[in-house]
């Protein structure tokens, strides 16, 4: 069944609409009127028989005809029951650009609660408040209070800041680039980035869709709405605030290293979202994606007509993920052919600086034809025989020959406006600097490369004894132990062996001599490990004594290990020590996982040690992890070299780490009252030798959700 | 003696003057007389008697008066007779704007060559060739060819590539922003970037100093004049070319980590340049340094009218160096009256969406008047009441009462551009995105942080033994040795010592009963470690074993390095196997040395292992090197946690490494044929315990120099 659109009214009431023409009820029914809005309008305002034309009614109620769609201007403490109102009159979609709820405290968030519980009681949808409006070029609706309308153009965009909205709009109308439809989140009380993701799905007027947001909604379908756009258009997002209290706190274990922020990028990662850091690069992003066809891999020409610009844009390719494309011989020889001695034929090109557009014209046709060659960079500096808007003109026509795209850098001031307008215009992204001209497509590149990954992100499923986890949980409720460390005879380890994570033999002494004992029965060298939910960092206490080689040994690290706590942290209470068989060879790497309040499980990975703590090379990933992804996080740490052949030193078992990962995000996903699991180590034997967890954490949530 | 300014004719003459308008000839003349040059001028073309009411001769020598300066543009060939004959005409100053030089090749190269000969004979000074001239606003020259003459302004300029000058006077005249002096370089036979920082260190006209450069002429003299520089005003530099093959390299021990990107970013660290990034940072620094006081410390005020910017601008500063000020109680009660209740009145200020400029004028005065601020971004986004051009004039009146950097970000297009204009034209930095706002502070501030750091760039002097190091490289000249590693017992050991480093004792053995013998006298448990000239990384060749901890042990371990390394690398000259006793406490740490062919010796530090060949976790600083530049080179590596009293373990004695590396930098100042030295590991002991170089590897230079 397809779900009804939200944005799609046959008519609009505007409640507050005014006849003051510095009132926002005025300029909201004037940009209704003055934008061509086809469907039928009805002012709303008691005192007035008539506004801009418009026959005026008293309330709701007072229209004869069905309404589609309200914008409410009245203000805040009149809102609940016009809202009221609308659901009694069957309005579907109410937008509140009044202000003064959330925004303000406790008193505009008690009333914004109240709106969304009429709402929800008539079954309306409500967008905002405190917004700007809506507007939408394909339907010619501006319900909005913003100075402008944008272009018609198939990219569509949300902001949850009206402020975000207004600096768009104004850029937008300096750029020449054009909206198809333009929301204003507001305090988004019910309508979010999830419903418009949903509406613009397959809406062919938003092949490009831009966001602005400072939170999100709903993390896990913000991340499945998301995937699916990304499948088929761009999606671009700028997220501000990404700087909390949360994401600068010091890291000292793995779970506050999945702050949010961390969170927050690796669900941008997992979804396929190109993620702008800037307004700037919003709108470059914006330009690429709309105007130029997407980018098949990361070889780039460089085209310019002067040594040292040519340098720059070569430093900026070099040190992005796009590379100097090796041009083909016969390229080469066509180059030679039609370019004076003095230009450099090889990449980057330089046609020299008494070029004119026909040289330009040489090399990008050259270029553009070459099979090596994934996207070209024209570079102009402004020199006395520049054609500047002839050479502009020449990149436009050749653009739209080849399915590959163009982008250019014209360095100067105003000797280049007329060729960088002649470019925007005609749907070049155009710049005064090589470097952006260099990021667009490598944004292009990344989202291309997510592309091909994608069908590689499937999840697998593996044998796991879910019961038996029920069970163990059920105990450790059971028992009020929320904090599982290794301690209850160690209930983590049984977990983690449940679901298929081989657990080290480890022993609990309570006394010197049990010690002594155990580490007879496990075999030596043995580690001695203090067992308490108090401590959380081992070593920092004096709890950890590692190569004992005989019971003498491992009775007299019993002691010294309790003196040294008992001396450190008195106060900790200490269910005994754990005994462990010390595994000499391998490398330790960490696995974890903690639930992000917006957006679930984040899977962490990195080496263990100084590589997590001191240098915070880690990697993140949001649950369910599939395996090309778990292959990635372990790429992505600098510190995986010392897993493949370093230095002619063995190879380790990343597949069994992956594998480790893989049973951690199902472990996550199936039982949501676990918190955080910290594996640390985990010890990585030789490559097929598999892996073992030396020391676990679990954490559980203390109010059971389900 | 005040040496002669290159710069200042009284009288110039250009040597290929043209009645053609489109010659570079004619140009050149024509920018001479149209903007207002007022000493005498002296075309010089055979076939013309008068050129735009200049008389005209045929050659210099006909001209019956002294010349100061000459600008020639005749073909390449010709131009070394003209030198001659400008160097018998006692000219002092030659311009050669004429290109086709070093720049194709070795035919123009060995051109060039003469001229620089014929220079040198005659006592000229040769700016160029292949440039585009030289402009001066305050004197009204431009003797450049190129389309316009920049504002009258105190920030002078430098340049590699005429198509850059060409992009920046371009710029400059669209953004409102003079130039005093204006130098295009060219090939830089003769007058390069040292010259111009020598002629400008007292040039009032040369307020702030801008530059771009692709290759550095004289490392250690550019590092010496640009010191000089900053110590009065800032020097911003553009350097471009930074991804050579050399510096992509992949590192494998300290000497490839010095790459020439590294040392020029060193020798930019130790002179305190500004390094842009980018053509757009570059002018976006010049504006700032150009028009604001300078930055007094950290602390930054946001004042928006919007929460969504807000956001980002703060997101952006903590991201920086940079920091949200703290609001005196002052400050806010007098926010608190003054704004409305809705306003936030904490940093970041946000004065609400229907603030007009009076709610701007308060905020700014309020943060500028507070003492713990120490620059302020005004934020604006355009609303419907918002007073874009009126806001503007607020901040340029108001930031001109107070000794503090103000700096905006105007959000749109259309909307913002007026006030944008006004900012600019009033010298207040300003940009349509927050995150440039906060760059351009943040670089202000860097360079406050250098001065103060500066004072405490002191490089002290040890007792040394230099005689003994000469005696010692005399031994391996003598014997043809020019790869020390730990060869003829020890050479380098014995260098290092003679400049105070301690070195571990150490015995090598040829045969297994020899290092049975040495392991007994230097006391187990030791390590055994290959020692041959071929073998540049030991543990890949199994030529490592540690932990030996009785003579039987020391014996099969020779046998098992020897039969390991004849496997591995079969064709290498094998010296013997050292005996080292194995420290086990402590920490190693790395630290060398390589001579940069720009720059000189480069000084590198990091952790040892891992830290340094995974994760490239080092530092760098040119020699000599200051006690507080040793201090921050251990400081900038993350690793360096790990010596300070990291959870709870001991401290290690960072005061010895930074002797260390005082030591190392003055061995490689006082010879230059040490090419490079790796320390690898230092063993850093607790604090006041010293360090002990464990292994060390030295690289003589084969041809000596002196």
């Amino acid at each position: 069944m397809k779900k009804e659109l939200l944005f799609h009214p046959k008519s609009i009431a505007v409640i507050g609409a005014s006849r003051e023409s510095d009132k926002l009820g005025y300029l909201v029914l004037a940009n209704i009127k003055r934008y061509g809005y086809k469907g039928k309008v009805f002012p709303v305002n008691p005192k007035a028989d008539e506004i801009l034309g418009y026959k005026c009614y008293q309330t709701v109620h007072h229209v004869p005809e069905n309404i589609d769609m309200t914008v409410i201007l009245i203000p805040a403490p009149f809102v609940p029951d016009i809202v009221e109102q609308c659901g009694i009159k069957g309005i579907k979609t109410v937008i509140i650009i009044t202000a003064g709820f959330k925004e303000i405290g406790k008193e505009g968030k008690e009333m914004e609660d109240r709106i969304a519980e009429i709402a929800k009681n008539h079954n309306i949808r409500i967008l905002g408040p405190n917004c700007l409006g809506f507007i939408d070029t394909y339907q010619k609706i501006n319900a909005s209070f913003a100075e402008s309308m944008p272009e018609k153009y198939d990219v569509a965009v949300f902001s949850q800041s009206g402020a975000v909205c207004t600096a768009i709009l104004d850029w937008a109308n300096l750029n020449g680039i054009g909206f198809s439809r333009f929301v204003s989140l507001g305090n988004k009380s019910d309508i979010n980035e999830n419903d418009l993701l949903l509406e613009w799905e397959n809406d062919k007027a938003a092949r490009v869709i831009l966001g602005y947001l400072e939170a999100i909604s709903n993390g896990p379908e913000f991340i499945k709405r998301a995937s699916k756009i990304t499948e088929k258009k761009p999606l671009i997002i700028l997220k501000a605030g990404i700087t909390s209290a949360g994401a600068k706190a010091a890291a000292s274990h793995t779970g506050s290293l999945a702050g949010s922020e961390t969170a927050v990028s690796a669900a941008f990662k997992k979804a396929g979202i190109i993620r702008a850091n800037s307004l700037e690069e919003l709108f470059d992003y914006a330009k690429v994606f709309a105007y130029q066809p997407l980018i098949k891999g990361n070889k780039i020409a460089i085209v310019a007509n002067a040594g040292g610009p040519a340098v720059m844009t070569t430093d900026a390719v070099i040190e992005s993920k796009l590379e100097l494309a090796k041009l083909s011989p016969i390229t080469t020889a066509y180059l030679e052919r039609k370019l004076p001695p003095i230009a450099s034929k090889k990449n980057p090109i330089d046609v020299v600086g008494d070029a004119k557009a026909d040289r330009y014209k040489v090399a990008l046709e050259a270029t553009l034809s070459d099979k090596g060659v994934d996207g070209v960079i024209v570079i102009l500096t402004p020199q006395i025989t520049t054609e500047v808007e002839e050479t502009a003109k020449i990149i436009v026509t050749l653009s739209r020959r080849y399915n590959k795209p163009v982008v250019a850098a014209f360095m100067g001031g105003k000797r280049v406006e007329a060729g960088l307008k002649i470019l925007n215009d005609n749907k070049i992204p155009a710049f005064n600097f090589p470097e952006r001209a260099v990021r667009v497509l490598e944004a292009m590149y990344q989202y291309r490369n997510y592309l091909n990954e994608r069908p590689n992100y499937k999840v697998a499923y593996f044998d796991k004894d879910k019961d038996r986890v029920s069970y163990l949980l059920g105990q450790a409720e059971a028992a009020d132990i929320y904090n599982l460390g290794d301690s209850m005879d160690s209930l983590a380890s049984k977990i983690l062996k449940s679901y298929g994570i081989p657990v080290a033999k480890s022993i609990m002494a309570k006394t010197a001599e049990e010690a002594a004992e155990a580490a007879a029965v496990i075999g030596f060298p043995v580690v001695l490990k203090i067992t308490s939910q108090d401590i959380l960092h081992k070593t920092d206490v004096g709890g950890v004594k590692i190569g004992l080689n005989n019971k003498v040994e491992a009775k007299e690290a019993f002691k010294e290990i309790i003196n040294s706590v008992n001396a450190k942290m008195p106060d900790a209470r200490v269910e005994g020590i754990t005994v462990y068989h010390m595994v000499r060879k391998g490398q330790e790497v960490i696995v974890g996982a903690k639930r992000d309040p917006v957006f679930g499980p984040v899977i962490v990975f990195g080496l263990g040690g100084i590589m997590v703590e001191v240098l915070h090379d880690v990697s993140f990933r949001i649950a369910p992890v599939s395996l090309r992804e778990a292959e990635e996080m372990i790429e992505e740490t600098k510190g995986s070299k010392l897993l493949k052949s370093f230095r002619g030193g063995e190879a380790y078992d990343i597949e069994a780490i992956a594998d480790t990962i893989l049973r951690l995000s199902h472990l996550m996903i199936d039982f949501s009252e676990i918190e955080e699991i910290d594996i640390n180590p985990l010890r990585v034997n030789e490559r097929n030798k598999g892996v073992i967890a030396l020391d676990v954490k679990m954490v559980l949530k203390e109010n059971k959700s389900d």
